[in-house]
């Protein structure tokens, strides 16, 4: 729901931030040197469009290594597009697909997945700290009437990693999930929106934190992590993919141009630069959340498992950070002092320290 | 949620009841025989088809006397049909339609909302005793993010009168929910299948319970109280209607002997049958209610106020009851003790005062 | 085309039509005798909702036995309902369904075939006197670009008998046609709205002119022959019933008095009423085709193989025919000379008789 | 059609093509040099996302400059999104889109415009070299049953500028199309694919091929000439806008580093550089005609007036051509002798004369 506040605080129109200092999302950021030089790269003679090209081919091949596992590999421009395209596969229009109440497909896409779908429902099964209790899950589909032509059909689980609270799912929990959601003949998603930040954060393999665990089909996120505009639907059994194609041309998402979000995927999953990417991002929380969580009146909302910190600080240290030009987004809350500081790929460790010393010096002279 | 365990729990085919007995819903009755004459008296000489015909144009005329207001109705053959596609007149496809978790709409339509609008957000507001609770529902409003393109916009807020759970909202309760859905920019739709029997609950006039209290568009059952199958949507601002017969006819759901379906409602209405029909539909619950009520280990879940009761009885009465050739739904429960009974316009006292009999003496035996 | 321009020259409210000689469609009649005592004897009693009755399983054997084979059928109460439901089992949101472009479902359902598939694809292909033109046919699909991911997926073909032009099929065109689609993987529906009267015409047997020559999902029309509101779909290939059921109640369609809709079929189909009904009205287009295509000045446009005729007659003859009180449509034309005039199961042969006397004064006296 | 048989006939992976000899579309290039350069430009510092930033705000300015009139304006990705989305907002899910039977959106995009609008039918209107014939739109227009529930209503004109015969509308042909749509109430959108070479032919204004002739909306393509991925839709009246951002969110088309797609709008229209990129390409392809056409047995089956060149060949020239390297798709055709030749902003001149050497060449030796 914060979400939904944020929005409603925030101007629909931002000046220019030119400087860094902006901790509003991972966003607001570019793309790291290695995405830039790979275009670059890329960006002589001709190849064929809409996939046909070899950059599409050798990203195919290079997920396969880094999962190892056969995969079959989809790249699009937006996240929402990977999220709603890989639920149009998994759920009938009369389907049901059970997420987090706060999950990004049920908040934050305008009903992006009722669309692709064609109508199916979003059941938002709640639990603490971002994550989906299983409990809850189990009550749902038991009493969900599997057959029965009054309601629509449980088809997909959907789990976000790293949550929308900036948590992560243990891989014991993600399993138990996936089993569950398997028992009752579902397909398990995993919106990866933040996936690397995740995967440093656990330590695990890619593998052992989607198939291994249950995972069906991955929306991998790029752009948040050092990408311009590269996520890809993730299938690990190729033949769940169905009319994945077709979806994905008849919703415009198939770029003629492929290679350039082909490249920036490849460069991004090569030599580590997407881990070594998300490591320096959730290094940077985990400093603001410790610079700041001891702060008197400080009060840290949820563990800050990757590159997201929420706390609470009093109002005259937000004025004193918001006064020293920071940009971060008010959440939703007691008075509003519930904010949500995000870290990036390029964030500056520079910033970071004065982001809490700006904090610590107003927290002395309340 | 109820409902989705009785669909569990019941077989997808059953015997053929011959006899009466039959508890399980209003709907397993046939016509009322003023609507079954009606009918007889139509099947003579020819009309023009889709609405062209005399009999229709009467029962825009007789809506609007029975309503005391200017009325733009159009009759269709299913309650699903009739709020699908009234929700799809008030509904963006990014759109958010607010009701209640256990409403028809959201539990019992396989999703015909979806389909209708075009991929439209059911969010669920909870409340007690079937009821949508005007906290929360505001608390909703305020977090919905009007304006903002990420997140689904508040469009309309439905009312189930009389609720599934067989209690009545107060026309107090309507007037403030439907205010506060105004306040908001929202249109008031009231899913009225059991329309009849809440309106003799409250014992109003139809217009105080519908465009008095706010409510903009009225899906008006009447198969459930003694049509074959005839319900109508009812617009009490015809500058509303907007696109309403294109997507009727788009749905399948313009009939092209329309006057059969116009002449149930007219026969409905006409001399006070349907009020007839819902006072003897309520008290056979009344008396329900009380005959058991007060048995040993039984517990009313919710008040009887329309032609439902809800209520807990010991497993071995329940037996009793079954076993005595009854017929109602076993809902979900603590070990299934928790049964629905509903109550028509053909419901025998005899079938009632049995019923009750049965329960006492199994009562006395345990 | 030409129901279009009737549409237009037609006012959208008609004054009321109780004498019959009304040729505007064989849907301003009642139900027959028939139909009618089977509505009346089913009123009695209760009986379990959506189906789960007993008269409905027993249409489910009556129409394996009238067609000669294993069938699963599903009674709606519209003709659009059922094309358009038939369809959306055949046909995925990016497919393509071929059919003639005077085809119910392209010209004269505002859609509903794209709104129950999702958005498919309607293919109109050319063919004289209402018929798909089998070379045609061919060649569009020769060029359909089978799995190429830009072009929407050729998925059924639909053929209705008889055709909007009154004409049949023969069972060796059927077949061609049918073949045809098979090679290429598609599937074949037939909209039989008309289904009695061509069969009749033909002389053939229901098998003969559905599973025998290829169809393999059947809209089988009772509304416009004899029943008040009635068809049914009727799959000849139970394993391609699919997700009907879910799609028929997602889009209010499934009835939840069904036993209505099923004793209507079953009066329809017991002791030959509907072929019986279904030669009255052939015979009596015949009548009129023949004391009307010899008149001077005349053009019969097609052919009169069911129950349908479409001639041209000079404007004093028209005038004088209106003059008495006949009512039919004008067609697009030359000048609007061309009328449409469909005969029924219950049309006088009196009607008949003085429509004929009528025209041939009006033509002496030119 | 020609489209699909192409796919058919090319292997659905393609081996690498590093050099350059390939004429089979102007979508295998990559970006020019000015639009790289403005990207590299931009990857510095952050912004806020989702269009918040100060580089789409300046986008708007300079479209409103180019084309001197108020405009709204929305980045998206691909031709196909800027199309389905303009075209959603235009048309309801019951209505009906007119446009070329060979158009981009009926033949090439897999059902988008059926998928964004909710179900709108496509009519496809003949005419000669890909132009929309004025009097086959007037007719189908006349017979279009405009409010009459039974048809889809006409809702929107798309025009393709350059066609997809490579043949362009005069400003009169666009004139009185745009004038007959709006004479029956309908908007008119234009697919601007190849807006700049269809430009440069003409040698008009922007202004003049667009509102001033009547386009209300505009698909603005510029990814076929010189950008990686851009197109923008383009709105000359900001009250038809409706709710386009929805829409687009919805559809998972709006793109978090919008400033991106941004980037390469601003470079391709500032200096010229579009017109440059567009006039080499239609240079390059007049050379093509020009050395092509007078070939014994050579057949210009469309005039050549933007960047695209159909032409029928002998097949030992055809072979000759592939047998030197040269790329290009074989079109339905007689013995698929006619093939699609694409120029594009970087195509070498050397290249263009080498492919006229070995044609004639071959042609010799016949």
């Amino acid at each position: 729901m914060a979400r939904n506040k944020l929005a409603l605080t925030l101007p629909r129109r931002d000046p220019p931030v030119v400087h860094a200092m902006n901790f509003c999302s991972d966003n607001v950021t570019g793309a790291c040197p290695e995405v830039m030089e790979a275009l670059l790269a890329l960006n002589r003679g001709s190849a064929m469009p809409y996939g046909g090209d070899e950059c599409t081919a050798q990203v195919q091949r290079l997920f396969a290594e880094i999962f190892e596992h056969e995969v079959a590999v989809f790249p699009v421009a937006t996240g929402s597009a990977a999220n709603a395209l890989a639920l149009s596969v998994l759920t009938p229009p009369y389907g049901a697909i059970y997420c987090h109440p706060e999950a990004h497909i049920n908040l934050d896409e305008c009903g992006a997945p009722e669309l692709f779908t064609g109508g199916a429902k979003l059941v938002g099964i709640p639990g603490e700290q971002g994550r989906i209790d299983w409990g809850n899950l189990k009550a749902a589909l038991e009493r969900a009437g599997f057959g029965v032509v009054h309601h629509v059909q449980p088809a997909c689980l959907s789990l976000t990693q790293a949550t929308e609270a900036g948590t992560l799912y243990s891989l014991e929990q993600l399993g138990s999930l996936a089993d569950l959601a398997h028992h009752f003949g579902l397909k398990v998603h995993m919106d990866g929106a933040r996936f690397a930040n995740a995967l440093v954060g656990l330590g695990c393999t890619p593998a052992e934190m989607t198939w291994k665990a249950g995972v069906d089909v991955l929306s991998f996120g790029a752009t948040k992590n050092g990408a311009w505009a590269a996520e890809a639907v993730v299938f690990f059994h190729p033949n769940q993919v169905g009319d994945f194609e077709f979806r994905r041309k008849r919703s415009g998402h198939l770029l003629s141009k492929m290679r350039f979000l082909s490249a920036q995927l490849q460069a991004y999953l090569q030599d580590g630069v997407w881990l070594r990417n998300a490591r320096h991002a959730n290094a940077m929380a985990q400093q603001l959340a410790q610079g700041l969580g001891s702060l008197p009146g400080a009060k840290l909302v949820y563990p800050t498992e990757a590159n997201e910190v929420f706390i609470e600080l009093p109002e005259p240290v937000l004025q004193a950070l918001e006064g020293a030009g920071f940009r971060f987004y008010r959440w939703l809350g007691e008075g509003h002092h519930l904010i949500r500081l995000v870290t990036a790929f390029n964030t500056l460790p520079a910033d970071v320290e004065r982001f809490c010393q700006v904090a610590q010096q107003a927290s002395r002279l309340q």
